[in-house]
């Protein structure tokens, strides 16, 4: 089964690859460049076997954009200048250092929290003051004039955050969830957590979610946790940074990723306020590297979070906040009911778990096709994707307005002690357009916003609450809304959506059962949305605690483990989870944990043949030649050999030394400085450290086409010995393609070296080099297709 | 300061190195054998320079008893027998395997909940009906019976554990929980997760709690899960093995672990009934490798924990299991309280965070001298270990029962709903010796189980409920007995200790802030308690969350998260974790997860010279040889090099090639099955496979000196290429330790090979082997002692 569905899989990859055949055009022609061999002397004749070698496309389609993607460098850069540094780096240093480290991420945890907070608040308000007048009119009974100001109001928001998102930062569209996995397993997506997302994921999300669209603000609240820690990390935007002496320490890919795991933690639990499950969430879905001292940061982080918003909390439930407020830390809290399941339970549970399974793959797939159908609108232009995004608008205005005139009142039960009917903001028994003594229960669940639609959903100790037909309404609208309304441009959350679909079919089950249960309502709703949540999303451990802080009901978890548990298992039989789909459709060189089976069969020696585009430099290298190779191919790392150095003890003539691996930003530098040499010389230590610091080199800034060297420049030479990682990761050329990918993704590399396996005189002591392109399974397929057919055969891991 | 810390670490090392001596004699003994160089034909002289050799002693105190300790592999063994086995791997064969890793994580989590569930039987039977005798005779005022009956049952108790922990199994003694995560590191203990470990750790721990001694049955319950896991996922003890044909599969040292991780995290969450907080132990103390499908199968374990516990908790609540029954799934419930805490209560929380850090780590500090104390004891014979844990039990029988008669009577308040006086079983108001209408308090701790004592404790809604002078007494005892328990020979867990002594201090300084706080006594106690663990174990998350399921009450977490945070940064300024410093004491070669900062001055080259004695095979290796080698080494690895190649395309006559590595077992099967060639030649795939199958190579026993080789074999050749692993991973000369280090932990390395940086004629392509020993920071120390010096300058990472 696991099988089936990496064929399906594959399929589905290939299809992608064509949709956006735009990218693979441009991609094309990057790949020519890349793939002219300087080392043969044809650097301007095309290349021959077209058929082996590896295409490694750097491209990605970021809302639809094509660019070109860089991968991060969590490996540490042992040239001298790290050397010397890291070796006078004073204790009152070390401790400013984990003293900013510290302060980061508090900073990170209270931004987060300030800015859920003043999200909810623009929310609660924008939305309940529609809502309010929107009830006005119908109360009234003046139904168009309600129509027109609820579905004006709607579409003026939606239109605001679609212009934002469309015009001044398309990556702030989605929830930018996968782009941050994407990020902390080593790909840099452009654009992706600068000041204007940052901005315009704010004002887009409160402008989509008060707009009633069927989205949440939880992805997006991710997504902002991650650009406040990239920007605080930075200093800054690329543009005004702040030059501060004690931020250099922070200027590398490692710390970066560190931050960013905070962020999106806090994001998570500034979400669902939700400080443990923020931190697993992060640990089980987002991050790819995880220490044990990373647990506790992104803990402290989670722990800043929790602190504003019980502080916001506090000071709002006087009122001061207009219509926010209500609630307090617990979001949708069904601790008053006390659980009691016997052993015939389990059925129900588990046809729960299963239908949960069925349904998310089901999302999965459906979301998928509606993606790509997107993304073919998307690409003819801006206008395409605003007016995209106002149809669904108006779309959604016409049903949530609309449909609870279907729906028959309910006589008030006069013995609860809940307000009914209601027309106030919050409240589980809205009157719509009932009369006094009635309620309209569809009306409950959708004038109103998605977070309390989701209370209302949940409210326990209210049997028969709602008309089997009243969910059932709500339940096919939503699978609709959920399907039509995640791809359009403005920020989008997937949480929420699923919440609401699982919430309405695990009512229904619940109602179905009738007195065959002994577990509430209620509980069958909050079982439903984690059941549909495990089916769709995959999470396990993360999500379980998320719904237990969701809740507070702690009794309730061991079925919940069982829910999330069985439609785990059902989904992974069917498809990949909705964030792999989204990481495929991106087009995003994400490289998975696990190693494909045939990769056992292959050697990274046959890939490096395959590649036959190695540039290898001298220790001391001509400036020409440099120049040249930084022309000519797009590589960003380069092998540095020496080639006649004076034997070692035990070494025969002609002998040469692999001295490490030097990367393009840093030859940039060099070229930049114009540090060159008249004669064939090493230089002193001393000399490096007066013209470098270790600072110049975290830069990754500068093209070549920058750079001016005379003529007279071009003859002389650079001692590149001082720049060159000394100790980059290597591989014998005999390693299987399997192993290798489990080093380069559990240390986090960039580059690795492929070594010969051969010990002889005149041979290079290095025979490839690998990047994370070269070990993706799709590329590699491309060049080797007859491992297709050992697909199949699988290790069963 | 994180730099005095690991002077102060290096400094206790080397004491506790003098200290057992013993071990350390064997040790150099070993070494010399070691370090023998056969490359040089000086098998049999001594080594020169000694002072430059790398000292390798795999040797381990457990329970003082010195042994020789093997690494694990976790490594997959790429030879042609594997890659064979592994191409012709039917889909239902795959299938199998799924199917059978399920299973037995079910079958973990399902027998861990039921040998937790009969030890809390066993313990509150016995230890209930004790008490229940001793109060029967104290209100007859037959004070000397009593105490002769309460002394006396204990007494018995400890003997039967002590003896049990003497005489069968010296492993089970301690909790265990150090030597599952050496384990998961890749340390095998011997005799850890054997058969009579299990069963005496079962017993033990029910006669030592009942005994009223101060300890818990909380690690045993994490070793006992372990072991059942370990038994399982071998078919059965060592002597009496399931040959069931499904568990071949399970025959590796990577499923094992895997298994032993979910048994770990089935018996965190059967000590606490908590299921997550099981998972996130695992994840954050014990573990050193994880994926995320690993979260997700120790997920399914802990859920069958709470399964079970949850029908025993649901049969014995009808009191069908004698006096076990009380309460339900929450073990410390706390949740009847609402928590409001204001600004200001920050104050009392930060100084229960300090006091607890301060307090940990004097208790680790404390405590390790009573081990290191407790070794000397221990060390002089039988007897001794048997006659010192009989002394703190006569000791805590007199302090149990002697001390609340210094307690004075209190007056019952009448308004309060719980039973005043009581002396049945359970309650939480004492009569003891004191009239009716009165309750001793100092007896409601004091003379009932540990679980009794820390859940009234915790009792919550009742201020003024304990004197300050009893609570000083209780404390004081609780330190003094905390301290010298925990040392003696009989099953013993530290979460209990730590969580009575932090509960006595947090319940005091509650009392002492008076009026000044809001929050409530009992949850003071809460706080003190999780302080204290973080103070003393450092762990964060997993604390937060097991802490969390124990009391039940969602809004204590923010505190909570505060206090664990503040009191592990203050321990970890001090000292390192208890964990640690047991592993230290044992002399396990636990590899830690952050390099030292010296490690980056070192190369692995300047290792590898360090302990000149690299023993490599040919590819067709004389019989005579192998048969040398093996007996005059003590490697259980060796680099296979392959010397009068043809020489491939593009390479110089002469060259030599890096063939891979073979394991010592591996040597072994092939001499034990005589499969010798009168000839060089190399052997046919179908020749291999016909006479040896995957099986037989997973299997790690023999010695060379029951291999008996004729004169005549021992001119023959084997050919070695079908057993060697083609694809080891192996570093560069130039790498630093430092990343070495990395990279063996990352992957989980027995051996990593070390190729030359130079390519030359006749050099050979591998100059060295790196183990877990060559890595640890000690031992390279030894080898260079000059580093010593630079150790103060850290990275601060």
């Amino acid at each position: 089964m696991e099988e089936d569905s990496k064929q399906q899989h594959a399929e589905e990859e290939e299809a992608a690859a064509a949709a956006h055949s735009n990218g693979e055009a441009v991609g094309a022609d990057k790949e020519e460049e890349e793939g002219r061999d300087p080392e043969s002397n044809s650097l301007h004749e095309p290349l021959l076997k077209r058929h082996r070698t590896l295409s490694a496309s750097p491209l990605a389609l970021v809302g639809a954009k094509v660019s070109h993607i860089e991968s991060l460098d969590y490996e540490i850069n042992e040239n001298v200048l790290f050397k010397h540094d890291w070796r006078s780096r004073s204790k009152a240093q070390v401790l400013q250092y984990i003293f900013l480290k510290w302060s980061l991420a508090c900073l990170v945890g209270l931004l987060t929290g300030i800015i859920a907070t003043t999200i909810n608040l623009a929310i609660e308000n924008i939305a309940g003051y529609k809502l309010l007048a929107a009830v006005y009119f119908i109360e009234k009974e003046r139904y168009i004039t309600g129509f027109i100001l609820f579905a004006g109001v709607n579409f003026v928001l939606t239109l605001m955050a679609a212009l934002l998102c469309v015009f001044f930062a398309p990556t702030a569209a989605g929830p930018g969830i996968p782009e941050i996995k994407a990020y902390l397993n080593g790909v840099d997506t452009p654009n992706m957590f600068g000041a204007s997302t940052l901005i315009v994921k704010i004002i887009g999300s409160i402008g989509a979610v008060s707009a009633g669209l069927d989205l949440g603000k939880e992805g997006p609240l991710v997504h902002i946790g991650a650009c406040i820690s990239s920007l605080l990390g930075q200093g800054g935007t690329d543009n005004y940074r702040l030059r501060w002496r004690w931020l250099r320490y922070f200027n590398n890919d490692r710390d970066r990723r560190d931050l960013i795991t905070c962020g999106a933690s806090a994001g998570v639990c500034a979400a669902f306020r939700a400080p443990v499950g923020g931190v697993l969430f992060s640990l089980e879905e987002v991050a790819t590297w995880w220490r044990s001292a990373l647990l506790w940061r992104t803990f402290f982080s989670t722990a800043m979070v929790v602190v504003v918003l019980r502080a916001f909390i506090e000071y709002c439930s006087t009122r001061n906040c207009g219509l926010f407020g209500q609630g307090g830390l617990i979001m949708f809290d069904v601790s008053n009911v006390t659980v009691k399941y016997k052993v015939m339970d389990a059925i129900p549970v588990i046809v729960i778990g299963v239908i949960g399974g069925l349904l998310g793959s089901l999302y999965n797939h459906l979301l998928h096709k509606v993606l790509r159908l997107y993304n073919l609108i998307n690409q003819k232009g801006k206008m395409h994707k605003v007016l995209l995004a106002l149809t669904v608008s108006l779309f959604t205005s016409v049903c949530l307005y609309g449909l609870p005139f279907l729906a028959k009142c309910t006589k008030c039960d006069p013995s609860s002690a809940s307000v009914c009917p209601t027309n106030s903001r919050s409240g589980n028994f809205k009157q719509f357009n009932c009369p006094d003594g009635y309620y309209n229960d569809l009306a409950t669940l959708l004038t109103t916003t998605n977070d309390d639609a989701v209370r209302n959903i949940f409210s326990t100790n209210h049997p028969s609450e709602y008309h089997t037909t009243s969910l059932l309404i709500f339940f096919v609208l939503y699978c609709i809304l959920g399907l039509f309304t995640f791809g359009i441009a403005v920020p989008s959350g997937l949480f929420l959506p699923i919440i609401l679909m699982g919430s309405a079919y695990g009512r229904l089950l619940g109602m179905a059962m009738g007195s065959y249960t002994s577990i509430d309502e209620g509980l069958y709703a909050v079982l439903g949305a984690a059941s549909l949540m495990s089916g769709s999303m995959r999470m396990t451990v993360s999500l379980c605690v998320i719904f237990l802080e969701l809740t507070n009901n702690l009794l309730l978890l061991p079925i919940t483990m069982l829910v999330i548990l069985i439609a785990k298992s059902v989904g992974d039989c069917i498809n990949p989870s909705i964030y792999e789909i989204i990481l495929e459709l991106k087009g995003l060189p994400f490289l998975d944990a696990h190693p494909e089976p045939w990769m056992r069969n292959l050697t990274v020696g046959e890939l490096a043949e395959a590649k036959p585009s190695l540039v290898t430099l001298c220790g001391i290298e001509k400036v020409s030649w440099i120049v040249d190779v930084l022309r000519n191919t797009t590589h960003n790392g380069f092998p540095v050999v020496d080639e006649e150095i004076v034997p070692p003890v035990g070494y025969a003539a002609g002998a040469r030394e692999l001295h490490g691996l030097i990367l393009r930003a840093h030859l940039l530098q060099v070229l930049n400085k114009k540090w060159f040499l008249p004669e064939k010389r090493r230089r002193d230590e001393w000399e490096v450290r007066e013209n470098f610091s270790w600072i110049d080199f975290a830069e990754r800034e500068g093209k070549i086409e920058e750079v001016a060297v005379t003529r007279e420049e071009m003859e002389m030479y650079v001692d590149l010995h001082p720049f060159t990682n000394t100790t980059p990761y290597t591989v014998v050329e005999s390693m299987s393609v399997a192993k290798a990918m489990v080093l380069f993704r559990q240390v986090g590399l960039r580059h690795m070296l492929i070594v010969p396996k051969y010990q002889a005189a005149g041979a290079s002591p290095v025979v490839g080099i690998l990047t994370r392109q070269d070990l993706r399974a799709y590329n590699i397929l491309m060049a080797f297709p007859h491992l297709e057919k050992s697909k199949g055969r699988g290790h069963g891991n």
